[in-house]
């Protein structure tokens, strides 16, 4: 399809003209560049005027929800839609950015969309899987939609698994596991027989990934490799922790300087007009041609400006999907890219994919940043080959798979899940033994440096992740440090205006439940708290609020006017935009004088910690349990 | 080797004198016999009188240990002899068992010793890895151990990687993967280095685990194949439901009436016995003679019985090592196997394996149910063969393969690592779809019947591990019901006379400290506590008392003579025997009326539930943090 694009046919009928000395060229080129400029416009727009979260790869929110951080509209329609009709334009746009980033992303969407069987959007609600209207079983979903965009991405449902438990789910568990397996597996499968039909070789099913990255035939490797191997490791790590750095120093430059929608607009245009130009240009200065007779699969666009018989090797790069160029970096002839176009073709292609993270824009790093590493890596081969002329069977393509793998590793600091993502894309196992290496030297070497790019990102948007570790010397921070003094208890039955009060005047979403609440003392401007009873929930208090479960009596024995029983159901139904409603409920001057029960509907023994509970502990307690809430209590078992 | 061993020898001798009738046959069977017997006999031997714990495959107690349980003797050095040198001598000796789960149980245990940098059994201190020294970090260690050992076994990291996350590592953190990962890859470079050099192509690594089950040569499949597979999936989770209960049955048998030395041991040898002579039998009776000519790779040993020109099948089957009958299931010619001669073969080597598990050997059950399931799956392959006999390229080793993963993963129920290990050890991954339809199926079929096998063993031995979910209906048990009634608890500063009795008298594992200690009352046995302080360790109080940290006074103004300074590499010195110092320690009568202050040494904010906490909320404490213990305070912080 790439290959029918209008500008190509424009820039094959000006070839004759161009060898004449004329200026069509340079008519063909603003034509590009136009294109490419209009498809960016699009996508621009998508996200800066409709879903600003779509931008991106999407990882480091998809990452955020799964950590139970909710960032608004990251899982909604609106965002799946510009995400897929965004990244089309990107990729189609000539952007350095890849689609696979988006997919996972959208995977993620899917699965929240589906498990929640309906469409707060649309609104559509089929009142099916309503048991899975909570935060905990939608993020099980979404981890499993996660991992089924892996898995249609690069055909790899292992790397898919694997990549949900490395960089996903934070909560895991063993049933979730061989869920997301399904889903996977199910995806996997899916995209192999549409694959097969549009292959036309229907019902064949073989292991495609959207991204295939071909098969290797020769695929041995001798043990004095392994250094090289090694080496490359060490490059990936370096220039995969500049590139962090860099892209860090641009995304806090972007936040100061380039705010309005305008600015945005204006910068993507701008890299797709320069991405545009510098393809252009580096075919032009540049002039690789290379004979066609030692490598298949060529199509018109690979032989621009050669004469016939050869093809342009830049073309070969900038010209095709990444895709294909990655798979000819891997696969083409010893011969086929000369070592200054390799490197001329990486150097610019780092910078672009650079310049190109973190635009207003839905865009992956992951194929852009293989294809640089694919071809730096051919180039270290070629060096290989040069110092040990006399062995057979270096074959470049293998040295651009291990670059492909560092540089990736490097940027993102996967290192199992990259590896079955990588075997798998490749369909070759026996290749997994030296990208681990690769992978593990890479990382270790980056992340002397700094962190992945992905929580990078999350850490500069200032998202309050909680990572696998806790903070270093937290073990001498107490509860007392870092809790929150302005908390708000509740009594066990609590008057209908209190409650409202205190709704309509915090944003806590959870108040502990306390036997009695005394008035602030001298020394201190907070109340001074009972017993701990325990937890009742802002979306719990606002549904007891809507359905009046509210008595005009202490004991409860004479419920208000327009009560309804409370069910478990109710609490569900409201998910997951509780605050809306609570603009909605109207509470008379008489039923602010009413009280209403807690304790049927209080979490009966919420978690707490004693007021000397160290910051490690208490973070254990959060990651490990997946907790939202955590109450700090003094020797008494006394609120604080 | 196997080829070489003097029955085989004897038995070719004998052909000549069988072929005329003579009685040579029955003396050759007795010689075999024999041979394998006083095989099984070391090997039961060194089970039965050295280390009880090696027998098996060794995964249930990995897991147990994992889990935090602490099994006598699991990981030690004795374990690891008993298991390397018994499972040799199992898989010599003919029983239907696999040397892979030993092998994962031997990393485990090396993994172990590495990480202490000791050996009590020797005794050796190198006091390196000093800081290792502690329940957790062995832990860690044990599951990197388990992967390496899946590695070794398969040639497969990436399964062996999720074999621990799976099956095995109980607490997982994203540190903890990537350093599997590392143990993994190191472990599959070694084996390949020292196989290379082993096949005489010293340095060329390719990937090769010590089960090797070959390359297959035609990897498609197509759509209406999907159907057969998810038969095979269904087959093979009955008949690994009916193994699990029926080794259940025989294992509950055993545990009433196998008990002494000599029952355990003879049963051993009959199991020998019997399983030598029904490889004769089959051999004898079932006359499936083949020609050479369409199967390479044969070997002196397939030719029993048969003509010049030909190879007995049978033979090919019971006759090579386990791994090599499973690769001739896979990728012999169509017809190389009667489906009569698979038939008798999967049910006669169904029931030895059964008959196998749970004797008092080292023995793996991998292995043994892959090439049952082989044996069948190869059956469902000739049968879809008759079926479509218009049909090219129904290749019945596909067919064995699915077989086998099913029988595989309906027996231990693993689906995501049980994948990627068929996967790296077939190093194909084109099948890798198809393999994960077949393990859903039989998962799904197996475990509305049973649970798998390693837990089921683990349920049977009473070993109170923690699952991933909490018990049905935990809901409405409560922390007063579950909780132990007769805690000892400790004031902040105890009497030695106390703590010396307390430890001599129970055997809790850990001490609540309170701040006042109230005799019991009228209507309690127990006496009343007061308010929570901390919790003090048996461990850490034995090693107090053995740096006598005691002094005359209440205040700690006088320490006693003798007293040393006590370091944190104290306590860890004395791991992992504590028991055994107590009964060194002298405490004079003076001593006893000493005081020891336990605040300094106490964890000062144990993590406490209170009485109405439901046994689901206590269980998913325990399980998410890993937690030994957990104090039940009433609402007062008072211990209960």
């Amino acid at each position: 399809m790439l290959n029918e694009r209008p500008d190509i046919a424009v820039l094959k009928l000006c070839e004759k003209d161009m060898e004449e000395g004329g200026g069509c060229v340079w008519m063909v080129e603003m034509a590009w560049i136009g294109y490419n400029c209009i498809l960016v416009t699009v996508s621009a727009c998508l996200v800066i005027f409709i879903s600003p979260v779509a931008a991106g790869s999407g990882i480091p929110q998809v990452k955020c929800f799964l950590n139970g951080i909710r960032i608004p509209g990251v899982v909604r329609l609106k965002a799946l839609i510009v995400k897929s009709f965004g990244v089309a334009c990107t990729v189609g746009g000539g952007l350095s950015a890849g689609k696979e980033g988006p997919m996972i992303h959208s995977g993620a969407v899917i699965a929240a969309g589906i498990s929640q069987g309906r469409c707060i959007s649309l609104p559509l609600d089929f009142h099916i899987f309503e048991e899975f209207r909570s935060d905990r079983e939608k993020r099980d979903f979404v981890s499993a939609g996660a991992a089924a965009g892996v898995a249609a991405a690069f055909g790899a449902p292992l790397g898919g698994v694997l990549f949900s438990i490395e960089e996903g789910a934070s909560f895991l568990n063993q049933t979730l596991t061989w869920r997301i397996f399904l889903a996977a597996t199910i995806s996997s499968f899916t995209v192999n027989f549409i694959l097969s039909i549009f292959y036309g070789v229907s019902g064949f099913l073989s292991w495609n990934g959207l991204a295939n990255f071909g098969v290797f035939e020769n695929s041995n490797y001798n043990i004095w490799e392994i250094p090289f191997f090694l080496l490359i490791g060490v490059i990936g790590g370096l220039s995969g922790a500049l590139f962090n750095w860099l892209n860090m120093q641009l995304s806090k430059f972007r936040r100061k300087y380039v705010t309005s929608h305008t600015q945005k607009l204006f910068e993507c245009v701008l890299v797709a007009a320069v991405s545009a130009f510098t393809g252009f240009m580096t075919l032009f200065v540049v002039n690789d041609c290379q004979p066609v007779g030692i490598n298949p699969n060529l199509t018109d666009v690979n032989k621009l400006w050669c004469r016939n018989g050869e093809y342009s090797a830049v073309a070969n790069l900038f010209f095709q999907s990444p895709e294909e160029s990655v798979k000819s970096l891997f696969h083409s002839p010893i011969n086929s890219y000369r070592a200054s176009t390799l490197f001329i073709f990486a150097v610019e292609y780092y910078i672009l994919t650079l310049w190109t993270y973190g635009l207003s824009v839905p865009s992956g790093v992951f194929i852009p940043t293989l294809l640089t590493g694919a071809a730096w890596g051919r180039l270290v081969g070629i060096g290989v080959e040069h110092l040990f002329p006399d062995v057979t069977g270096v074959d470049p393509g293998k040295y651009a798979l291990a670059g492909a793998a560092a540089q990736l590793g490097g940027v993102v600091r996967m290192t199992v899940s990259l590896t079955a993502i990588i075997v798998e894309a490749t369909k070759n196992i026996t290749f997994g033994l030296p990208i681990m290496l690769v992978l593990m030297v890479t990382k270790w070497v980056a992340d002397v440096f700094n962190e992945g790019l992905y929580d990078a990102h999350i850490e500069l948007n200032e998202v309050p992740i909680l990572g696998w570790n806790p903070p270093k010397l937290s073990r001498n921070i107490l509860a007392e440090r870092v809790m929150r003094k302005d908390v708000m208890a509740m009594e066990q039955r609590e008057r209908v205006k209190r409650i409202v009060q205190v709704l309509r005047t915090t944003a806590h979403h959870g108040f502990p439940v306390v036997d009695t609440i005394n008035p602030p003392t001298a020394n201190s401007q907070f109340p001074d708290y009972g017993h701990l009873k325990g937890l009742i929930l802002r979306s719990q208090l606002i549904t007891l609020l809507s359905k009046r479960a509210f008595s005009y009596d202490y004991y409860g024995e004479h419920m208000v006017e327009g009560y309804s029983p409370v069910r478990l159901s109710d609490f569900r139904d409201a998910y997951p935009r509780y605050d809306e409603s609570l603009d909605r409920i109207y509470v008379s001057e008489q039923d602010e004088h009413c009280w209403m029960d807690l304790q049927p509907y209080m979490h009966p023994h919420p978690h707490r910690v004693p007021l000397n509970a160290s910051l490690q502990s208490i973070f254990s307690l959060f990651r490990g349990l997946g907790l939202r809430y955590l109450i700090a209590i003094d020797d008494r078992n006394c609120v604080s």
